[in-house]
């Protein structure tokens, strides 16, 4: 049957984890490829008499059909967490639901990108974010990070010489997949520049909670100046994913841009979800949720870093996230971590190769590895499995 | 600011019926605009049960992320409903989730859409299928329709003569916004049409089940045998919009686009809603359900139309729909319903201009009614306010 595709599916393949996802779903698999919260937190108890109240209180609102904007209480709630947690200065009208904030992604290609126009992005990215934009056939200028974040002279010189530069994607905190978080001089400088060359900037920020130390760094939103920022949070980490709630907080003039894609693209976020997530923030303590997670999480970080340290041979590097859910590995020059990946599989363990995350593709040598997912026992257990391969592999 | 936005966001603007419900949340407004299930029939104790079991048995699954094509026992069950109400021939495979059959819209045009291409559709169409199809630039082409639905001879017309048409929309059971259905004849003539023509069709198919007399008609994919129709299904007019769920069902090469599509755009749909609905039809009656949502609107259209012939004055025209949501009228030529709808709202009744409805515009003397949210006394006070305000009018 030749039914014809439009071009841009050229440029959409399916996602490396998601496929990835299905191979490690056999419980005999270690699997630090997924961004996966600990299921053992999910607040599953709390949830069975917030879903009684929800349809006891507000049944026939909750079943029905909504406002593509979102529920308006959990639009306050949101905007409140945010002005108290991450300083920024914003209401519910700034406020949009989206399906986690992964749409959030979708919808910023939908709505700045023509084909061939430019995106700039860290070097390495997200994927997903990679995945979403890829429909919009954009080009992508990947801008050099070290253990600070983005390199702002690196940004600026490729701002200067580049025309149809339409958007700059970024994750300030706890990056996926690095783990690494900018610091507070680099994220001024950004605003900073642009300002100057007034780029919007999408700040996707679903692990900025999931700081483990006493720390604090406003988020880019925070620091915006003209309206430029376009801040992407999610309850997927903080919360629970299964309910796929997130958020896009915006200036005006562009929230209006997200609001009406959103309505094409699926009228709204489902209702209940929505009523059930405000529900429990007025039922219960989501701080001292996230509290928990983060006491959790943190053990994990600690002991995966200590036993990568004792397992892993000589000459592989890896970060030290102080949030969030994944560390990044780099392998010496020579090693395909894809290849070092088939023999892992064999061994039973999992993690995600990092060529996927250069948007240009090329770098073949490093990798991902989540923190959050699995238990003590395995973290130890699967480390030793990779460090095996590793060394049979080198 | 001038921030520059991508040329596509010139050809999206909002939905005219979600600015109109807006402006009839008011309680002493009589709404006939929205197409809103009857809140009162939704399941509210079985839900409360239905959730709680969810949490218990499978708390920590719900919770977490999930597959993107969606949860396999749904996907079954819509399946085997598909095959035993509208005699396809498909199995769980042939299934993807979506966030109502709206999402599947908007993914139909990101896969087959170039800027320039044209669109076919039913003249009048759904006005939230066009929103979402106008984010990837087609042009359309307004199919002419009659009692039977969309006029065969007119579609081959057009198809022989226009190049780049990619994609045929179509709803044939209880049209919206006419209410139309298209007879057996025409269903199996389209289908001749489009296998010669390898022209991919959209069956947007969200009624089919609230059929009032017991007549059968074959959906269109149960009659396809080049695999060139994509069904859209939606639990929101059988069951409840609020959790925002639908699907799509394709030939596997067409559906692995819908699925990496739906990857890209917000991975995948809510897990606990899915396996609540999943639930739902193991515990409770489904069929059962939608029985009693039918005799209910069945009264109300009765009431509808009977009101309508006893009120409105001569010349007015409206169609006898045989299930669904709605009825489709026709004024005197020289009378604008939106200038009559400015009329109608200060007489506390709304309704939705029929001219959004056609893609390429250029129709101002219709509406569409919607029956089934309004109880009976409101039926009938709604059509008197309407039917003084049109005597003034006219």
């Amino acid at each position: 049957m030749p039914v014809e595709f439009a071009d841009r599916m050229k440029n959409i393949k399916g996602s490396e984890i998601r496929e990835l996802l299905k191979l490690t779903e056999n419980p005999e698999v270690i699997s630090f490829a997924g961004g996966l919260p600990a299921p053992e937190l999910f607040p599953i108890e709390e949830m069975k008499k917030v879903s009684v109240a929800v349809l006891e209180e507000e049944g026939r609102a909750a079943l029905q059909y909504s406002t593509t904007e979102g529920h308006g209480p959990l639009r306050e709630k949101i905007a409140q967490r945010m002005n108290d947690k991450l300083k920024t200065n914003i209401s519910k009208v700034d406020i949009l639901i989206t399906n986690g904030s992964q749409q959030g992604l979708d919808f910023a290609g939908k709505i700045f990108i023509n084909k061939g126009d430019v995106i700039l992005c860290e070097s390495p990215s997200y994927l997903g974010a990679i995945n979403a934009f890829n429909s919009y056939q954009p080009k992508y200028i990947e801008v050099p990070t070290d253990e600070n974040g983005m390199i702002m002279e690196a940004l600026e010189e490729i701002l200067e010489k580049t025309k149809n530069v339409k958007m700059i994607y970024v994750i300030p905190d706890f990056q996926n997949p690095t783990g690494r978080t900018w610091s507070l001089e680099r994220r001024k400088k950004f605003i900073e520049i642009i300002n100057k060359y007034e780029i919007p900037a999408i700040e996707d920020n679903p692990y900025v909670e999931l700081r483990f130390d006493e720390g604090f760094l406003p988020c880019l939103k925070a620091l915006d100046t003209k309206g430029l920022i376009i801040y992407l949070g999610s309850f997927s980490k903080i919360f629970c994913p299964g309910y796929r709630l997130g958020w896009t907080c915006a200036s005006p003039e562009i929230l209006s841009k997200f609001i009406i894609v959103k309505q094409g693209a699926d009228l709204q976020a489902s209702t209940i979800s929505q009523r059930e997530v405000n529900k429990f923030m007025e039922m219960y303590d989501l701080d001292a949720h996230v509290e928990k997670i983060k006491s959790v999480y943190k053990v994990r970080r600690d002991l995966m870093l200590k036993t990568l340290e004792e397992e892993l041979p000589e000459g592989v590097k890896f970060t030290r996230p102080s949030g969030g859910l994944f560390t990044w590995l780099e392998l010496p020059e020579n090693i395909d971590a894809s290849e070092l990946l088939k023999k892992c599989l064999e061994n039973n363990v999992a993690y995600v190769s990092g060529e996927a995350f250069f948007p240009n593709g090329g770098k073949y040598n490093c990798f991902r590895m989540n923190y959050s997912t699995m238990t003590e026992d395995k973290i130890v257990e699967g480390i030793k499995r990779l460090a095996i391969a590793l060394k049979e592999f080198m």
